[in-house]
């Protein structure tokens, strides 16, 4: 399988390009009988639109429509595809760096590996092509509701503010989804000093999942943390991920980081709700880093496609952090990943 | 596929129970005429053997055997089957706790998706799961070898104790696989202390690629450093993995983390090497957070497999920490991450 | 992966039902700087095109739109999406009988396998579904362009006259793509007849690939033929597949069958141009029986979804035989398996 | 994936060279708690055992071992690895002929692949590869069992000698597993003859399977009988694949080949079980040609791997035909391919 595709059983594949005629999404594997209908994929894709004040000034009406794989309201089994039609798009403001490559941007190695440059918006590089994850969330979504699964994704960090609290009802009351109300003041003050310095920032986003059962994940390697991993890390502005603790894991006697266990359930959740790859019936809980936005206005040396020496400050409408739209991103790549291993769980059972 | 192949195009499949019979590995899609003897694949797995004096006491000779894949000395583009037979195998020591659950270990989520117990040494669960990955790795090595890549491991970090230089020639003149002298000397202490406590520690590997040519890396899903990250997280004891300026990047600037372009190349290398999921040219630097080993002595609160309270103190032959015998390990799941993009690179080339 | 996805390098995932909204197909995996535009498709998908004297009277205007994966009339690497909007439906037809299951029709076994019905015109199970595969066809046909590979497909029996001749300038001459001027004739005659009687035949399709290098295939599973017979077998109405002398070598002595080997090439030609699953450098050959449409107008006892007897006449506008619309499918189908391959033994070179 | 894998769920991977050290398999997905001892997988494999009176003088004592995936004789969802060690090896009657290519043999098309060529016994080329799916049908038979789902496959024709019923009872009396008691005495005394002539003959074998519930398959490239036609056609000797009517379906009208329903089932069975790629709950039934065995006595006009020309007699200790070894294969075939369609339901119920 090349590399658009992910997903042994709900499996999806994306397709589209930022300032091409589509994007969207084929999920296939996933079961029959399940509600579905434009409304629940819509609202999850309203989360990541843009049009916030805090964030960008895009304005993209993505209105999603199922072209196949569902009859009367009803998912049938067969593939489901989901598409959004570009619309808001004009490419003028890539014309005067075409050639140019964006440090910290993918067009650079775009080119290099396929020979070839699609400078309008980004072309498949562009974080537009998540819309097409967000989408297909939403269906897995409803995979994961037959079995009471909740997912909820939120901002612990941004721009160097960490969140202090976890509370879990302020996240829709904020549009950065943070969940700790004073980081949010600061967080809110930060994003215009960064704007006005031509500058982006990154953040930390976690993701919080519960009523799992035990049993999802199969190793060695489709450990469930291992696919989780995978899942973050293909979002283009991720750097690192962790589970449970983490990083700070590596700091701790093992006396500390061991969940001790008790008839009730275990004592403390160091392990994520993942061990040795298979969920262990507590909460999953999993951070990724975000880095900041590599398109900025502030000029930095780069090179075009010719090799020769220039300078590049970027223009266009673009957000100073790709946190909040990340956000529902990825709760959707978790979404996918429980759902896939829920129906790899049930293939054995 | 279910989760015991990894790789698309250099595929390999393990197998094998810590106290079963043998471990081993079929790889499958390496390419022919490369030169593989036993003495290749033993080289390697002898760098995570025991019997060192920092770490434990168990001694297994880790003899490979290859079953097919090559004729006199050469691959011939036929499954690759690589087995070590386990020798030294006494469960005695485990039939003290094969009701009971080890905090921190994979015994309990094993036990509740396939409803079985292999109490022996942790059956599949077992780190020793990875000697398989190892003696893949040296065949991976040998695909690299033909385009010049190459891949080493090393300890930043064990118990706290952080490296402050990457003098790579030190590396392989420590047991402990550790990049810093002064480090070192830290914690070669630091590990008999823990060994007193009946505690264990964890660490930080990181690890490093160079002459990667650009292009290897598969968007959107199979982005490289994806597939890495995929790579590391599915070594057990891994809770974290960071690429280039990982969890760093969350509290920098864009102008900051971007890594400007010169005719000569990036100036910085935040990005690890990786753009946008595809490898840039420049070195693939990358870290894994190793947790403590679960299994302890110390005493700790646990149930065992009819839900009734207990307590456990593992007594067997543990190390204190999967450092320096995790360090291989990563270094040979990335030589497969890298082997099989650079065939798939190949494919539309 | 589940099942609508082909391929394992050049990767096809389709969708859509017969009078859904649209038709389509994403190709995963095509190398970039291939010249595609949309007439290079729609040339494909107008030899399927019916509204022929001889075979049925529906019009569709079957239009491929490409969605993304193209830049300026190139491939970019990225997933090449192509859509057909259906148009012209009218789905009353099909209300008599949307809970009466079609003798030797899918209704049947869909609604066992998902317990749900789209009546409307087969769904998935409708022959309409193998427009997206002619599309795809036509994107591999651009792949084996750049190696000379030709794939060519014509009929060769149809309701039990059989070509005599392998003339190929006759093919495209004739609107069955028969290969036999003489049996052109009698199978233009016969096919009214059988309308007449309100009943349906099949036939033989044969598909002869020219310009295959050798080493195409991958032993043990997925050999050449192995993955042509699937490939073949996934088309709805096909019941058997044969390579080269095929069922006749089931009588054939081994030194009838062998093909003896100059150093010009092989003396004949039994093998069908594969060897132990893969290709020798001679042509491909190889045939599939098509067996008569099911959805006839004659008089056919049945159930409903409900289990009660009733009886079924299927008066939709339907083709007497799957000939000649699923000639190019199969030339599509036995293309995609080429491609794939083709990339398959580059990865390993 | 590279091509010695086969299934989804119920994955194998096999290994091994004739003239190697051993073969064997992976087998992958098994669901858990399964008895499984090494006599249940030797029953099947003493089935294409030689040394037969009729066949072949090889003794190969070919003894399985279970090196991992049970414990205390049930699996336990991890694994399972089969191995069966080659003995009785001499490979000095392929000195004389290791330079030249056997016509229909695969040493030709393994050597313009690969590039280097395994003389010994024909490599991974050799029909003996099949002992390891012998050895994994007998796990998927466990599978199959927990649904009273039977696989039985049988000789329907040998050298053009045809049997005229279908006594499944004879089946296991006779060593040509033919199911036709006066068929079986004409096969006899041809064998014999054929040998004498330094010939070989092929032949067809069917496959029977019973008890499978409606909605084994996926739609619409992994339909049950493009996977079944796959699987079949994997095997070596295979050159053509039918089901239910077949190449007979071509000649028939739709409304003899459509099989009329009724509350209590289907009244014919020319679908073989199979309609539009999904089992409708009847027997299913499939038949595979079997081309005469390519290693003859006979001299026949080759080339040598410098291209020269050469003629070639094969004397080393052939079987006269593929058939009856080749008859478990089939079997095991059909099993594994239900098997996984059984798991795949699974995963969407």
């Amino acid at each position: 399988m090349p590399g658009n595709s992910f997903g042994q059983c709900f499996c999806i594949t994306t397709f589209g390009e930022s300032h091409g005629i589509a994007l969207g999404v084929i999920i296939d594997g996933c079961p029959p009988n399940l509600p579905l209908n434009e409304p629940d994929i819509q609202r999850e894709l309203d989360k990541r639109a843009p049009g916030k004040r805090l964030t960008t000034p895009r304005k993209e009406p993505d209105k999603v429509e199922i072209l196949s794989g569902t009859f009367e309201g009803k998912t049938t089994g067969t593939p489901i595809t989901l598409v959004i039609f570009n619309k808001d798009i004009d490419s003028t403001k890539y014309e005067p760096i075409k050639d140019l490559f964006r440090p910290g941007h993918g067009d650079f190695t775009y080119f290099k590996k396929y020979g070839i440059r699609d400078w309008k918006g980004g072309g498949r590089a562009s974080g537009r092509e998540t819309v097409a994850r967000v989408a297909a969330g939403a269906v897995a979504k409803k995979v994961l509701d037959t079995e009471g699964i909740r997912v909820i994704a939120y901002t612990v960090a941004l721009g160097g503010i960490r969140a202090k609290e976890r509370d879990l009802d302020f996240i829709y009351k904020n549009p950065l989804f943070c969940c700790d109300k004073e980081a949010y003041g600061l967080m809110e003050r930060r994003i215009p000093e960064v704007k006005e310095m031509g500058d982006s920032i990154g953040g930390i986003v976690e993701v919080l999942a519960t009523g799992c059962p035990p049993g999802l994940g199969e190793p060695v390697f489709d450990k469930l943390d291992a696919d989780l991993a995978k899942a973050m890390m293909s979002i283009g502005a991720v750097k690192g991920v962790e589970i449970g603790s983490g990083f700070r894991a590596a700091e701790m006697l093992g006396s500390e980081n061991n969940d001790e266990i008790t008839p009730d359930g275990f004592l403390t959740n160091n392990a994520g709700g993942i061990l040795a790859g298979i969920s262990n019936g507590d909460e999953i809980i999993l951070r990724a880093a975000i880095k900041p936005i590599p398109s900025i206005e502030k000029i930095q040396r780069t090179i075009d496609i010719h090799g020769r020496v220039g300078e590049i400050s970027v223009k266009g409408r673009h957000d100073v952090s790709a946190i909040p739209r990340i956000v529902p991103v990825c709760e959707a790549m978790v979404r996918l990943v429980l759902a896939d291993h829920l129906l790899r769980l049930k293939a054995i059972r």
